[in-house]
């Protein structure tokens, strides 16, 4: 099997100022493309760190991506030090030099200076990989069967690179199939789940990875396999992976590697109907989850963000009686926000939600972490209280899953879906 | 120099199905600690993998924190695999186990089961960090003058244990400050600051870092330095500071350490007024960004997220002439957005836009990455049109810093805000 290390550089991911999503999207590319990431590591700018970080992953893969350093400041060491690390001098690419000139002229209508024409310089010991998105070129090294790659850490220029790196993988390496398939539960926990399919577990094919990712009060559940021969393996990791969703099913929220938004995405298109959102204290949160996937204009009206009471009253037309009796934190509150956004966006059903997600706000009656959800229809509405103990981010980030699953398992029911949806909600562990 | 690891542990890091931000979060804590981290590595859930990095990175640094691999599942091996290392055997940790007893009787409300009661055992080598958040001990080990400490990769439960770890820490090494001075800037390249602060570059003492951080069209300076006399390291890098400030003082946002929709909330908060937004193609994610902060409620009064053009008209009031003459995507919507959001939720300011985040529904005139936003009073307003050419999640993500760029220069010109603004707002290069 081929392995791949990758190696981050740069003093932001050491001090926590970025967080490293490029790995993440790396990985994802290298596993669908058969090759598995052994070891992530990240360094500094830093000469020695990032040379030893070349010295050791070399022993461990076969193939090292790297990604950082590359920019046109003086921070930046990585194609200096590269050069070093396969004996090469620096030349100038006439391509990267082209693609500099052009972009500049031609996109970002700015006068050249010369640290941007020393972008266009690469070592001799490296095969260039264009970059269509900026300034500085990826460069390819090879030594002793192992291949480094080396990208820029931008995400988006990275990730055009990467596209053209994995056909080139590809072509050198025979590589097997990697194949995942993930359902996703809600409503228990890991080690129920555990307990409910631990003879499953046992009986598994050791060439069967399982694996418990639990987030955010659900917890998904995926089988790992490989092999060379695509059919074959497609077929011993479906048998499987039948066997685990009969014994969830009872907590099933969807068998494909997809996001619970994007769950309750296909229910409503299924059903040519529509949803709206009525946010207080997610404040937009649950609007952008649905919205980040393409096609949500298909079955999503929009959001009333009612941060302020007025707004829950002018737009939302929640009585002023229930905000003065109630509270904006209260089961009535969230239902009039509810009737109030289903009927000013003339949608099918809708879900509401009002609570106080720290750190300041709680009192002895409403402390932080008391949340409101409503979900529901004009003719059917569900409420759900919640306790939440997390802080600020995270408690945005439960209640719209929370409130989320919610109205998909009403959906769900009433369309009489095929999974069974049982149990109590989550709650907040 | 004391310095620290970070071992992240699980097969979903590295195949990319989770962003690791606990690396980033403990980064941060460590750094503010007096701890900078040398290498942070994530390795899967393998034996041999985790005990190789143990080695590994023991031979880098004094301080190995782990984390992950604490579940009650059978893929969790980080337990056993530490009992092992450290040559120790297990036992039930009392305190753990009230703890386990305490969280499933009175928190859960669920029975406990056989693997629930095993979280409670430990290494006998360690020293137990106790988890107020789950069920999973931590452990603390020492060998040969290196520390080795063990927390589960749930987030929040981690970050309960870290508030414990690092006083120990700084009871047993005598720790200098750190110290980081950040500002922000808008509306240049990495390469034309570079440029113009050449000299000052060159000048730095050598103890002092710069590091520049491009990220959404904004560029981040960050100085850098260390030392055990607090009141001296504050004072070499104040003055290094200020002299940054004024050179790219007409490019700044901001001299703290602190995201744009935080400027703008405090810009607002002394002049005491309010706003509000009207987002189509954002879906909601300005308001997001907007209310992650707490007291948002203090000038935010909330968003509609008009993703539905039936929305744009009814709520929003833009004309149906205007949606059928100039279309969703278009200079005169965005305009009437902006308008209908000020007068419906009674705002001194607002932010609208609308455009086209792919990957379908461009046209030949608008394509995918058209973008129209819009920002003011009810007195001024002032329009830019983007040309974005990333995918969906960042041409989103573009338009809100862009769009909450412009309103804030706004408000801070209308102010005379000390920083002055100039040049050509945001480019998606």
């Amino acid at each position: 099997m081929i392995n791949a290390s990758i190696i981050t550089i740069g003093d932001e991911l050491l001090i926590g100022q970025v967080v490293d999503t490029n790995s993440t999207w790396m990985a994802q590319q290298l596993n669908k493309a058969g090759i598995p990431i052994k070891r992530r590591v990240a360094v500094g700018d830093s000469w020695n760190e990032i040379w030893n970080a070349l010295d050791q992953e070399s022993k461990e893969s076969e193939i090292i991506l790297i990604t950082g350093g590359l920019g046109p400041t003086s921070d930046d060491i990585t194609k200096p030090l590269l050069c070093k690390y396969f004996n090469g001098t620096m030349v100038v690419n006439e391509d990267a030099l082209n693609n500099v000139k052009y972009l500049f002229e031609q996109v970002f209508k700015r006068p050249i200076i010369g640290s941007n024409l020393k972008q266009a310089e690469v070592p001799d010991a490296c095969e260039v990989i264009q970059n269509k998105r900026g300034t500085a070129p990826g460069m390819w090294f090879e030594r002793e069967g192992r291949i480094f790659i080396s990208m820029p850490g931008v995400p988006n220029e990275m990730m055009g690179m990467i596209e053209e790196v994995i056909p080139k993988l590809k072509e050198r390496f025979s590589l097997p199939f990697i194949i995942h398939k993930t359902l996703l539960t809600s409503g228990v926990g890991e080690s129920f789940l555990a307990e409910k399919i631990k003879d499953f577990e046992a009986d598994l094919p050791s060439d069967i990875k399982l694996a418990y990712l639990p987030a955010l009060g659900m917890v998904r559940l995926r089988l790992s396999t490989s092999g060379y021969d695509k059919i074959v393996v497609e077929n011993i990791i479906s048998v499987q992976f039948q066997k685990l969703i009969s014994l969830v099913q009872d907590h099933l929220v969807t068998v494909e590697d997809e996001p619970l938004e994007q769950v309750l995405g296909k229910l409503l298109m299924a059903q040519n109907k529509t949803m709206a959102t009525a946010e207080s204290c997610t404040g937009g949160y649950i609007a952008h989850l649905i919205t980040s996937h393409p096609g949500a204009s298909n079955y999503y009206k929009g959001s009333i963000v009612s941060y302020d009471n007025d707004v829950k009253e002018n737009i939302l037309h929640v009585s002023s009686q229930t905000l003065s009796t109630h509270g904006a934190v209260s089961e009535q509150t969230v239902k009039e926000m509810l009737d109030g956004v289903i009927k000013e966006m003339k949608s099918d059903y809708g879900i509401a939600v009002s609570g106080i997600m720290g750190p300041g706000g709680g009192s002895d009656t409403k402390p932080v972490g008391t949340v409101w959800i409503a979900v529901g229809s004009k003719d059917l509405i569900n409420t759900q209280k919640l306790h939440l103990r997390f802080d600020r981010m995270r408690n945005i980030q439960v209640t719209a899953i929370v409130a989320l699953d919610l109205l998909r398992k009403e959906i769900g029911e009433l369309s009489g879906f095929s999974y069974q949806v049982s149990g109590k909600p989550h709650s907040d562990t």
